[in-house]
């Protein structure tokens, strides 16, 4: 049984904040101060070079790769970090394409996070020869699969309404048509149990900043299925990916396995903030955590249809349908969302009408809950929202 | 004038040790731990998701490129931070390939490094349509350029020997047979004065954990002349080099200029750590730099010559045709170099039997250079190199 308040006390909190953004960014972990000073200090500043020996910073890529695997239904040795989601997504995708060298068809949907369509606009466009990127909407994913995909890539949870696509069943009916699937995970990974293996996912991909917290900016990871791992072809063929990194010959031969999804030298610093950050998850559940995240959402949907008249459910109705966030619209949500900030009540916007509200039970619970509710009950009622001020677009929203 | 006594104050570096390899992971500058603490505690966990306007993280990329921008000879606005020097190299190479896109040719040169031709093979396979990368001998590199050429991919400074390529004679042979420029700077940035605008070079890509000192993995650089920026294809066209990032449009409109290089999101405690280290530069002239740094690398050249004849000159005898480094060769190069070490002298080995020598004149005076030379000599003279512990690989070489 996993104990929510140590998890709780893992975090440094502000006062006066309630934090419903951790599907964003995560806050930070206390850990992770001590560990990144250590690394800066200790390893880099004491061993200098030495240090991707003596530290182990080669192999952090691997052995933090392994403690994602473990909240995603991974086995040890299927993923390694590295880069961004986007650079993720890409390599992914050229590798799940090049399995099925027949086909040309990458079908997603209009629910993807926009990078990843964009990241498969630049593959395809670079591939040529027919190559096409087909978006449809979320709910006719399941019929578009068809002998014509070669890919199906798809982020299982919808950034924006955190409707969650069957992963199983999508898999499923996908390898019946003899496609490779891609699934991204940003709003999964740390939000509920990701059966990979047992679903017999392809390829995976996702961040580490959101809900596993590992903070602004954080590496990437990527699933490969054990049965693919020796045959994916990458595309981003760098020198950490090969066979013998430091043999440095002119030509490149792939690493074994997942290695080989390696790119460049390894970001350490981030790396070790990461690694702190993972430390929190040591003695979690997964399913746990999803038990909490439905009770956290469901209490805030029932109290926001209660008390707030003005916004309307987004996200899918029935928890089991959707990821850990909870999304309503409200036409001026932008200026509601700032009012909201302001107030304390951290969530987002998503445009161009959705107030975006994260439930992480690692450290949220029921009294933040109803905090934000009557802070949005209030503003709402009050119309404090309606000012000049909160409708000027900051640069990040 | 540099003042080199307050720039060797900036860095902590260990007693007892002579860092020599600084052309690899350059050394702590003092400022980093506090910068790092501070984006870590204050920013991250006090402002979380606010941060990205607050804090002006989203600018980073931006805003330090232009600090990296006065050290390569480019102006403000021109260069980008992110992702890693492989995926640089990448990004670079696909948009100037698709500015001359009757050409089918990358040439490149075997002393480039191996991961800038991994990365190539990677592109040139995804490509296909008849694309080839060509790789020759260094001195065969200017007789190869011809319209056949669609890009130049060169490392301005060769990782193994430290020989200089003439960045402005071959820019102006390459322009002169219509081939688009790709320049690594791994080995010149912070190492020595590079004028891209002056030599009019097309793209640029380098690391920042060399000479520039930002830690181990820190985030890689793109310019893009300005001449071009505008008309550049990004082939990883995620998110963030996107026109407008956060209105999450399903297709992709690459940004204004320089930011259509940018991925995903930015690694910001590796960009707060490289920050701080770009501190260390400020009041530095690259022409005081080079100077020092050939005096140096002239001293240990004599030296090692005249008390070390088991030892063969790598690098040209002429400073102007090397960088920033120098290497000799010995046929148990790797256990030699472990010895070196082991006595203090942080040199780094590279296959097949090279001992490389970094000169950095930020931290290193003649004091070094005399200290490593005498315990090379000593190493080499009393065979206590010659143990199989030293001969013993270690996974990162």
């Amino acid at each position: 049984m996993t104990d929510f308040a140590k998890t709780r006390a893992a975090f440094r909190l502000p006062d006066g904040v309630i934090y419903l953004d951790g599907n964003s960014l995560g806050p930070l972990p206390v850990a992770a101060e001590a560990r990144v000073a250590r690394t800066i200090s200790e390893e880099w500043g004491k061993e200098l070079i030495r240090g991707w020996n003596t530290a182990g910073w080669m192999s952090w890529p691997r052995s933090i790769g392994d403690r994602i695997a473990r909240l995603i239904g991974a086995r040890a040795g299927s993923v390694v970090m590295g880069d961004t989601l986007s650079i993720k997504v890409f390599q992914a995708l050229a590798a799940a394409a090049a399995l099925v060298p027949e086909r040309r068809v990458i079908l997603s949907d209009s629910g993807n996070f926009p990078s990843d369509l964009y990241m498969a606009e630049g593959l395809v466009k670079a591939l040529g020869r027919g190559y096409e990127l087909k978006v449809v909407e979320p709910e006719a994913v399941e019929a578009a699969i068809d002998d014509e995909v070669a890919v199906l890539m798809l982020t299982q949870v919808d950034y924006r309404t955190g409707r969650l696509h069957d992963m199983a069943s999508l898999t499923k009916k996908a390898h019946a048509a003899g496609v490779v699937t891609v699934w991204d995970l940003a709003h999964s990974a740390g939000a509920l149990p990701v059966e990979l293996e047992r679903c017999d996912a392809d390829f995976a991909v996702g961040c580490t900043y959101k809900y596993i917290n590992g903070g602004p900016g954080a590496p990437a990871f990527i699933y490969v299925a054990p049965r693919l791992a020796a045959v994916a072809e990458p595309i981003l063929s760098g020198w950490l990916g090969h066979e013998a990194p430091f043999a440095f010959d002119l030509n490149y031969r792939a690493g074994p396995g997942i290695e080989r999804m390696r790119v460049g030298t390894p970001p350490i610093i981030a790396l070790a903030a990461l690694d702190a950050a993972l430390d929190v998850w040591d003695g979690v559940e997964m399913s746990d955590v999803r038990r909490r995240s439905m009770e956290l959402s469901e209490l805030f949907i029932r109290q926001v249809e209660a008390r707030c008249p003005s916004v309307t459910l987004a996200s899918p109705r029935d928890a089991a349908k959707r990821g850990s966030q909870v999304s309503f619209r409200h036409p001026d949500g932008y200026a509601v969302m700032q009012a909201l900030i302001d107030k304390g009540v951290i969530g987002d916007f998503r445009a161009p009408d959705c107030l975006r509200f994260g439930f992480t039970p690692l450290y949220i619970g029921e009294a933040e809950v109803l905090g934000a509710v009557a802070i949005l009950e209030k503003i709402l009622t009050d119309g404090s929202w309606d000012q000049p001020h909160y409708r000027k677009k900051a640069a990040v929203t």
